[in-house]
């Protein structure tokens, strides 16, 4: 399964606080039912495709831009074949082997 | 226009070089005739719509997977609604204003 | 206080696994007794100043470059003057508006 | 030789049009007469020493941030221990497999 982040940064908003425009991204995901997990500094997407990955950041970007005239957007796409990628199996097997 | 920048990072290569891989994805572009420009860090890709950019970062991020078990792809997509964006233009915009 | 994502990808490390020289950068934080939140797609670091941020990415860079002949690590520095950041305090944020 | 690419996002502006902060940020590599090339997507930056580069990095951050009250910087760094890497060799690499 591949793994997406996406950091979503409205320019020109005014001011410093941008949680609102995130956050307007972020319901896509929960309207879309897709697995996520919200961090500080970005958004984690877990999905069955890349497709299905791709759909959902250009939703959210496309949510951000609705409310302000610029928006860039930050894409991290992780995908294997050898192995399945899960959120919670990467983090794991970094955890299981920063206690060695 | 929106303008979108991509990074190829394939993981598990033999040796620490990793153009080949990054070339195989850039000649999605060549075939899909898309605008281009390539950097030392990454190739920053200019067209009509998000949409034709988040297809030809797909098929450049699969076009890397076909040669090797894992992909790394980083993605920046920076729009704006009140004015055309292009590759020549933000970067003659920066320029001018350095010479300030 | 700045906040700092950070990012280790060694390349050219023969198989597509990689959260060994991750966890070694990780342990870094560790011997520094910084504050920071793993993810699965990366570090988040919170420090009292940009020094001291700059200081142990160099040093987490530098962990996972003494196992491996090649890395590149991406950094996200977010910094703001008119308020607190924090890790809790910028994912409340978002979490408060996303149940709106 | 290390390569970091730099990103300034300054947030809050009252317009969209960013680069008068960028350019602020760039022009701390002109008095320090550091090697750079300004992109439509960021500033790539060469130079012989990580220190060097973490410390331009953030002389940047800190110019963007004088004028704005918040400023997210990404970064990205490529270093290889085993050949020497410059913006040309990277970008002539690419570019030599593309003809084939």
């Amino acid at each position: 399964m591949p793994i997406m982040e996406v950091k979503i940064l409205p320019l020109g908003t005014k001011t410093a606080s941008v949680s609102e425009y995130v956050v307007n991204a972020v319901k896509v995901l929960n309207k879309n039912d897709i697995k996520y997990e919200l961090t500080s500094m970005g958004t984690i997407i877990e999905a069955d495709s890349v497709e299905c990955l791709f759909d959902v950041a250009k939703q959210m970007h496309k949510a951000a831009l609705s409310q302000i005239n610029r928006v860039v957007t930050f894409i991290e796409l992780d995908e294997r074949i050898d192995k399945e990628l899960t959120i919670e199996g990467k983090l794991k097997s970094a955890q299981e082997k920063l206690m060695v």
